[in-house]
C-alpha cells in the first residue's frame, strides 16, 4: 500500500455556527464558528487520508486558499517518497524559496501545513492498517527521528539525545500499551465553564460533570476579575477542595497585569493559569512563571505556539510548567514529534490542547504515543477535553470515567461524515442558508 | 479631506521574473521572484490611498486572499473615524474574535494587515497634503502615541515613557529636518553581492558602487563557508579597509553552526550578521550575540520579525545590535512606531530592511521619522538600498551621494504606475504570457 500515488487533493471550508449559543467563548474570542480546513487525499489504490486544521470562522477560506498552494507540492508523489524521507518533504512544504517567506512556520501557511500532512499521517496509518498512535509506537526509534525536522533546535536538542530518549522509551512500553487499552489517558474538562455561560449552567454542567467521573476542571477568566473571582468561587465550592482547577485568561493580559490578577485568584488554588499574556511573549511567560511559583501557580501555554522554535524557547527559559501541545497549529506529527522529545529532555509535562472541531480526536493519538514512547509518566499529565462536535466524525473519541479510550480504527481519526462536510460546507452548505457569518 | 469616507478596497497580485536573473538569492531564497500584494482603496472624494506588502512570488495569491478578508472592516468608514482612534481601529485588523485564531499577528494576515493600513497611511498622508515622514514629524507626540496598540509590551515601554522620547524628539527637529533635506539618510548597498552572481559579476558591481559613493556594502553567505571566505576576501579587497561590509545569513545557521562559521569570517571584519538564525530565535540570536561580542561583530535582524512582542523580546535579551525594521512585515506605520520608541529605550540603533519591490520607497519615511524626531543619531545607524525595480512607482526613491533623499510627493510613496500593474498582474498579465512560475 505503500507505493500508491496520491493523485488528487481537494479542500473544504467547513464551518459550525457554534457562536449562536456561546459555546466556546473567552476572553479573547466572544463568538467563535468553529471550524476546519478539511483536506481529502486520494489515492491510485483508493485509499484515501483525511486532514484538517482548526479555524474558528472568519478567515479559514484563507486557510484553503494556502492549502491549495501547498497541494502542488504533494499531488502526483507516492506514498513511500514521502514516508521514506519525511523530514525532507517536510521541508518541502516549510521551507520553499519562494512561499517560505509568507510564513516561515507561522500562522496560515503553517495550519495549512498541518491539514496537508495531518492528511498524509492518516493515509500512513491506514496504509499500515493501524491507528495513528499505533503507527508511532510500533515504529522504529531511527525511523522516527528521521520524520523530524531539526533545523533550528540542535542547541536544545540534538539527533542523538532524541534518538537515546526513544530508545530508553522501549523499555516497559508494552504494559504501557497494555494500561491504556485498559484504562485510557486522563482527561480534564473544559465544556463547564465557558466565558459566556450563566452562572446557573456553570452549577448545573459542573454537577453533571462530577456525576460522570471527571476530576479536573478549566475554567475561562480574564475579562472581569470580580466577576473571575465569583465563578471561581462557585466552582471551587462545587468541585470541593482535592479536585484540580485550571484556569485560562486566553492571552488577555500584559505581563504585569497577569500577575496581578492571578494573585488575586491565587485562593482558588488553580494548578495553572494558561495563556496569560501573547503567545509570543517567551520572556514574559518566564517573569510570570517566576512570580507565580511561590503561589504554587503553573503557567500553561502552546495552542498558539506556531513552531518548535517557540517551543525550544518556552523550554529553554523555563517560561512554562504544562507544553500544550496543539495537532493543528504545528506543523503535524512530524514537528508535534520534536516537541514531545523536547520536553521530555527539559522534563516539563505534555498537556494537550484540544476541542475545537476534532482536536481531540487527533490529539489523543500523540499523547498516547507520548506516555507509551516518550515521557513514561502521567505525573501532573492530562488531556483536554471537551464535549463538541464529535458526532460528525466517523471515528469519534471515547471517553471512560474521565479517560480517553485509545482509539482502535486505522488511521489518524480525522475522517468527517460525508453528510457534515456536505452540510456544514461555507457558504453554500445546507446549515448557512438564511444565516450569513457576523 | 478626512471627512472622506473609503467606498472600495481592491487588492492585485502582481509579479516581477526576478529569478531569471538571479537577483534577490540568497542563502534560504535562491530563486524569488519579487511581488506584491497590492492595495488601492477608493473615497467618495476621489482620492486614493495606494498600499503593498511584499512577497516572493509564490503564495502572494493567499495574501491577496487576506486582504479580501480585511476589507470588509475598512470599507465604509470615514477616514477621520480610523485616525482619530488609530489604535482602535489597528485592533479592528488585528483581533477580531474569529480572525486572530490564524495569526495573531503573524504570517499571511500579518503582512495582509500591512498591506492595508499602508494604503490607509497613503491615504491619510495625501489627505493632509504631505509626504508621511513629514506628517510625522509635524504630528503631535499625544496622536502619534494614540496610533500604537501597546498590548503586551508595557512591560518594557508605557505609553509614558513612549510620549517622553517623543517630547525630547522635540527638541533640534527643525535643524535635523533641514539637515535631512540637504544630504539625506546615509544608505548602505546589498545590490553588489547576491549569492547567485559569478565573481566577475561581483567585482565590477563592487567597483561601480565605489565610484557612486557608495562606502557600506552587505554579502550574502551562508551556503558554503570556503566561497563565503573568496567573496568576502574579494570585495574587502576591492572595498579597502576602512569601508564597511556587513554579512547577511537569511536564517540559513542553527546557533552553534552560526558562532562557528561567522567565527571564520571574523578577519573580513564585517559590522553585523545578519540573520544567522531562524527569525523567531530571540534566545539563540542572544546566544549568538554574546560569543561574538569579542569579534567585535554585531547581530542584525528583522526582516522577518512578526510584531513588537517579538521585537521586545529580542532588545530585552539583549539579541540584536542591529534593529531592522521593515515596511510590510510589521503592522505597518503604527506597529513600526512601537518599535523605534522601543529601539529608542533599549539605545539599540535601527537599520531598516529595504530592497524587494518597494520596500525603499515606503521605509525611507520610517527611518526619516526615527533620525528627526526619536533616536536623533546617525551612529552606527544606515538604511538598507536596492537598486531594483523603482521604475514601477510613481514617486521612486531618490539616492544622492549614498544618501535617501527625503521624498517630496504627498502620501507614502506607495503608488505604482498603472502600466506595471496591469503588465506583471500574475498570472494574467502580458509580462507573465507564456510564462510559468517555477
Amino acid at each position: 500500500m505503500l507505493k500508491t500515488k496520491l493523485t488528487r487533493l481537494s479542500v473544504s471550508d467547513v464551518r459550525f455556527p457554534t457562536s449562536l449559543e456561546q459555546h466556546g467563548s473567552d476572553a479573547m474570542h466572544t463568538d467563535p464558528d468553529y471550524s476546519v480546513a478539511y483536506v481529502v487525499i486520494e489515492t491510485d489504490a483508493g485509499l484515501k487520508g483525511y486532514g484538517l486544521t482548526f479555524t474558528l470562522g472568519k478567515g479559514t477560506e484563507i486557510v484553503v486558499c494556502a492549502v491549495e498552494a501547498l497541494s502542488t507540492f504533494v499531488v502526483g508523489k507516492c506514498l513511500d517518497e514521502i514516508v521514506n524521507d519525511f523530514r525532507a518533504f517536510y521541508r518541502v512544504l516549510t521551507s520553499d524559496g519562494q512561499m517560505r517567506w509568507i510564513g516561515p512556520e507561522k500562522g496560515v501557511i503553517q495550519l495549512a501545513t498541518a491539514a496537508v500532512l495531518n492528511a498524509v499521517w492518516d493515509l500512513w496509518a491506514r496504509a499500515e492498517g493501524k491507528p495513528l498512535w499505533k503507527l508511532l509506537v510500533d515504529m522504529d526509534p531511527k525511523k522516527l527521528i528521521s520524520c523530524i525536522d531539526f533545523r533550528y533546535i540542535t542547541d536544545a536538542l540534538t539527533e542523538h539525545e532524541a534518538l537515546d530518549i526513544l530508545l530508553k522509551g522501549q523499555e516497559g512500553k508494552r504494559q504501557r500499551e497494555e494500561q491504556m487499552l485498559k484504562v485510557g489517558y486522563p482527561a480534564y474538562t473544559t465544556s463547564c465553564a465557558w466565558i459566556g455561560y450563566p452562572d446557573q449552567q456553570l452549577k448545573q454542567l459542573c454537577a453533571e460533570a462530577l456525576r460522570d467521573g471527571w476530576t479536573r476542571f478549566k475554567v475561562k477568566v480574564g475579562v472581569d476579575l470580580q466577576d473571575d473571582v465569583r465563578r471561581c468561587r462557585l466552582i471551587r465550592h462545587i468541585i470541593g477542595p482535592s479536585n484540580t482547577l485550571m484556569i485560562d485568561a486566553n492571552q488577555r493580559w500584559d505581563v504585569g497585569e497577569a500577575i496581578t490578577w492571578v494573585t488575586g485568584l491565587a485562593e482558588f488554588r488553580p494548578l495553572w493559569i494558561e495563556e496569560p499574556t501573547s503567545p509570543d511573549d517567551i520572556l514574559g511567560h518566564a517573569a510570570i512563571s517566576k512570580a507565580l511559583a511561590p503561589l504554587g501557580i503553573g503557567v500553561a501555554s502552546g495552542e498558539q505556539c506556531h513552531n518548535r522554535v517557540m517551543f525550544k524557547q518556552f523550554l529553554q527559559a523555563s517560561a512554562l510548567q504544562f507544553v500544550q501541545i496543539d495537532s493543528c497549529r504545528l506543523g503535524s506529527v512530524n514537528e508535534n514529534l520534536a516537541v514531545l522529545l523536547m520536553a521530555c529532555k527539559f522534563q516539563v509535562p505534555v498537556c494537550p490542547h484540544a476541542g475545537g472541531v476534532g482536536l481531540c480526536e487527533l490529539v489523543q493519538h500523540l499523547i498516547l504515543f507520548d506516555y507509551i514512547s516518550v515521557s513514561t509518566s502521567l505525573h501532573n499529565r492530562m488531556c483536554e477535553y471537551v464535549d463538541h462536535l464529535h458526532e460528525h466524525f466517523k471515528s469519534p473519541v471515547v471517553i471512560q470515567d474521565a479517560c480517553y479510550m485509545p482509539p482502535k480504527d486505522p488511521g489518524y481519526s480525522t475522517e468527517m461524515l460525508e453528510e457534515s462536510v456536505s452540510r456544514y460546507q461555507y457558504p453554500q452548505g445546507e446549515a448557512w442558508q438564511g444565516h450569513t457569518q457576523s
